[in-house]
């Protein structure tokens, strides 16, 4: 029987309750933005006592279905100010989900200015002072706490950065593996630092499987799911091999890979930090190219980076890392980059945040471009610190644009705009600006059709059917941010037809339902219009539904392009 | 004839151009909102190419009347996004008004990072590259300045802060005694400092007196206005013999003296930064207790306040700076806060700002509470060198909140609240949630009415009548602000029916026309709604027009009350 579990930490109890009824067909991201929603007043400071940070698994997290181990977690955003769902692999959703916990709620703020962990396992949920873990990067933290509970646990935890409350700091997610996955975006590790909670452990032992209302159906379309996963290149060939680094000279190419702080469009170094490139290193050094970033993925875009003796480095070592501190920050030292990789998963921020923060730290002259080993410097010394030029970075891109004075900030409601220019790839500048999470390539990933030619193609380089790409891709991924599935189950699910009924049947099978696609595509709609209803409640209307002044001002190269949408072209983005 | 004047930065031109008829009955706020409103985009960076900054004298400015050399500078503020309006005295609007400069336009950027300064006489105005003038302090360069131009040439200039584009950095203008007067609020140093101009020098010899259409209505009128501001006590006693800081005492035993960062209403070192104690200070040392902040102004609640030495050491050391470095950050010493208040001056930042912003910083550890040799210190070494802490404090309150994770953070629309505490004084608070400004005193000063019993009596701890008692005040104040009028005028204005019958007939015989009261009314409604339509624009809607959230949760000492407006209440302010 599933349930809610409440931790209060302003008296420090912790009650399990029924699920309400309205709740019982939502999982994470519709979870997560129901329960903020309901719960937590928009115009609430989200380092205070009336923000709450909702963790939540997805509806098929915990079955066979493939790649469906995604956590969500959800909070008012100390970065961005709108309401905000991250979502992670890592072991964590799985756990919980067999430990039939529909969402953890963590609310109020400690009267004492101590350190708490939370303990979950089969008998409940335990808050416990901590006095020895301050301080820790999440390295040592993940040793500590496997010392404590054994190898297999499932641990939340935060780096230097969340205890410091900074916007950078995300929320990391123990691996199969005992490395790192990041609920990375929105600064929700200062939310946890601000509930003085540094970790939650999770224990599943003596758990049974997830009941599943038609274990025969639910085989069933769960093996054609997995089919449509392994049938489509990109998700079958590219991004096993490849990795998502694949994307880097795609991107190039494409003259959308912002170089720079956003200044060019492509990269001279390129070949340098390709997924290319990184596979073969990985190979010749005696890594891992394919690995999954929670159990039961069947696509492995994750690997395993050894340095140039062949000790490990860093996983999880991702495109959009690999962009923003490579042509973000023209830094074309692969091994600066799996560094610096290794010590943002440490210290706990966010790799996309902190990259595009750096681009614009390095236009204000706080470092050269090029910098590797003097950015690494800075994240341990600095962020990792707290110095005063470490919070200055640790406050984020809007941030450092904003003391230093500087115009080119590339961000969307105060969060740094990833690894897509929107110059040249316009239908992704439509998810910036309209996406109820800020600045969030995933919440709308219109590479898919305009640069990959998944699900069609819509030129990127023209305004013309980029508004409703992305309105499509944006509902249908608020859907599918719901289950538990990665998002990149979108590649045959724009291409192949039976992907996404296969995901229905699954959800059916699982509950002993009979939702639609139909059905599917409401959740999205209605998640979208709640998440926007919370931000416009906060003071989020159309007006901040836009992109930077600097991108209709500058062109950028090879195309020469500006962004050019009006903001009337913009605003029918909610016309759904 | 009256001219626009418009100095475009991009390709360093400067034209001369008439007063288009729409623009022709403005002057001072009314003017600067109008050109803000009608050539700014509401969504352009306030730093970038597209923000303007405008210069204008009041309507009276110029004239013999009483107390009205008051310049405003208005543009896209830097600090809170929002339009804004700051005016100070000194001697630049008497001579633009003399020069019959209606406004002075500063737009675009410069091409090259060279630094810029204006001279501006009565051939016209000239762009100056500037080889010898950065890094200098505002008292260094009027040395400079002066000794180029003579020591009857009026400035207006940044200092350090305004070169490094600080949120907190101010405009300075020279009073009659070389000495400082400040643009101080919004951070529109920035947005001169973004345009590359370090200093605008203007010069009158030569000119003739301000024409009047009728002056012998105008002598007479002037004369009883003159009267109105002698007869009041406020403007008559209080001002002249204990400067703006009779308040300290008055507010202290209000209970709504913001201390320890808006901790406690009452400050136990309050009789050591008193008016009473300065002014007896000021005696024994040899200054000047009286003192105009610009030519003809009579209530001369400006001082020259020396050290322990009997040298000079600052003036214009007011009730705001004296409270905000004093209570608000518990420094009971008289010269650290005067000391301050000179190097705020120097460096060139809002004294307001910075103060609340010390708050802040010393309740997020950054340095103790109490030490004002070391605030000293940072402000020269830190702030005023642009080190990374001087970036974190330079960037204001609601930055150094955000980057050290604080939620006691009092802001509005970014800019930090005023010597007044909006839990013990009501009608102050609704100001300060509604102003288009962001939280600003001045806009709506109801301490007249809640605190000194000025135009009838509001009790300051109740709800009841302070909506309409701040909309009031600010439709008034906004009309007053275009006069270029110091706000003390609305003192005798409150509670002598000759006072503002007087100032209408001065404008009548100023310039031949027949406004009545209602116009005056009318100008005041149309400048706030004009403000506030660029607001909504620019992105601030009524979900912007709240007080923080501590305000609500954390009741104030002595009177243990909490804000307790309405979201609902506060919108109401808008009804007219």
């Amino acid at each position: 029987m599933d349930k809610i579990c409440r931790v209060n930490m302003s008296d420090l109890t912790v009650t399990f309750g029924d699920v309400p009824s309205a709740w019982a067909g939502l999982g994470g991201r519709g979870l997560t933005s129901t329960i903020v929603s309901a719960e937590v007043p928009p115009d609430c400071h989200p380092l205070g006592v009336n923000n709450k940070l909702v963790f939540a698994p997805g509806l098929l997290t915990g079955t066979a279905a493939a790649s469906s181990g995604r956590l969500s977690a959800g909070a008012k955003s100390p970065l961005t100010g709108t309401i905000k769902e991250s979502n992670a692999g890592g072991t964590a959703a799985r756990m919980m989900a067999r430990l039939e916990l529909k969402a953890l709620i963590l609310e109020g703020l400690p009267k004492e200015k101590a350190w708490y962990s939370i303990h979950i396992n089969k008998n409940g949920a335990t808050i416990h002072e901590e006095h020895e873990v301050e301080g820790l990067g999440n390295f040592a933290l993940i040793d500590v706490v496997e010392a404590r509970f054994g190898k297999r646990v499932g641990i939340l935890s935060i780096g230097q950065a969340g205890e410091m409350r900074m916007s950078l700091a995300n929320i990391s997610v123990k691996d199969p593996d005992s490395k790192i996955r990041s609920l990375g975006r929105g600064g929700l590790g200062a939310v946890l630092g601000s509930k003085r909670i540094k970790f939650i452990s999770i224990d599943d032992e003596g758990t049974p499987l997830v009941k599943l209302a038609d274990p025969e159906k639910f085989k069933e379309a769960s093996k054609r799911f997995s089919k449509t996963l392994q049938d489509h290149p990109v998700t079958g060939q590219g991004l096993p091999t490849y990795g998502t680094a694949v994307l880097v000279n795609i991107i190039n190419e494409a003259g959308g890979l912002p170089t720079r702080n956003f200044t060019y469009g492509q990269f001279d170094g390129h070949e340098k930090i390709s997924g290319e490139t990184i596979h073969d290193t990985i190979v010749a050094r005696g890594g891992k190219p394919k690995h999954g970033c929670h159990p039961g993925c069947v696509i492995q875009c994750s690997q395993i980076y050894n340095d140039a003796d062949g000790k490990y480095l860093t996983s999880g070592f991702e495109y959009e890392t690999i962009w923003g501190i490579g042509a973000g920050c023209c830094i074309d030292d692969l091994d600066d980059v799996a560094t610096a990789d290794s010590v943002m998963d440490d210290i706990g921020v966010d790799s996309i945040e902190t990259a595009v923060m750096f681009g614009v730290a390095m236009e204000a002259g706080i470092l050269p471009f090029g910098d590797g080993k003097g950015m690494i410097r800075m994240m341990r010394e600095e962020i990792g610190k707290g110095t005063p030029l470490g919070r200055v970075l640790g406050g984020g891109t809007a941030n450092v644009g904003r003391i230093y004075g500087m115009t080119r900030v590339p961000v969307v409601k105060g969060q740094g705009i990833p690894a897509y220019d929107p110059r040249s790839i316009k239908g992704i500048g439509v998810t910036y600006a309209t996406s109820p999470m800020g600045a969030d390539h995933t919440s709308g990933y219109s590479i898919t059709t305009n640069i990959l030619n998944v699900g069609g193609h819509a030129d990127p380089l023209k305004k013309e059917g980029q508004v409703a790409l992305s309105r499509n891709l944006q509902i249908a991924t608020a859907a599918v941010d719901s289950t538990g599935m990665c998002i990149f189950i979108a590649f045959p699910g724009l291409d192949i037809p039976d992907c996404l009924a296969a995901l229905v049947d699954m959800i059916n099978a699982r509950f002993g339902i009979e939702l639609t696609m139909d059905d599917v595509t409401n959740l999205g709609k209605t998640i979208l219009k709640m998440e926007r209803q919370f931000n416009i409640a906060a003071g989020f209307g159309k007006e901040h539904d836009r992109l930077p002044e600097f991108f209709s001002l500058e062109p950028i190269s090879p195309h020469n392009v500006v962004w050019d949408f009006t903001g009337e072209e913009l605003d029918a983005f909610w016309d759904f």
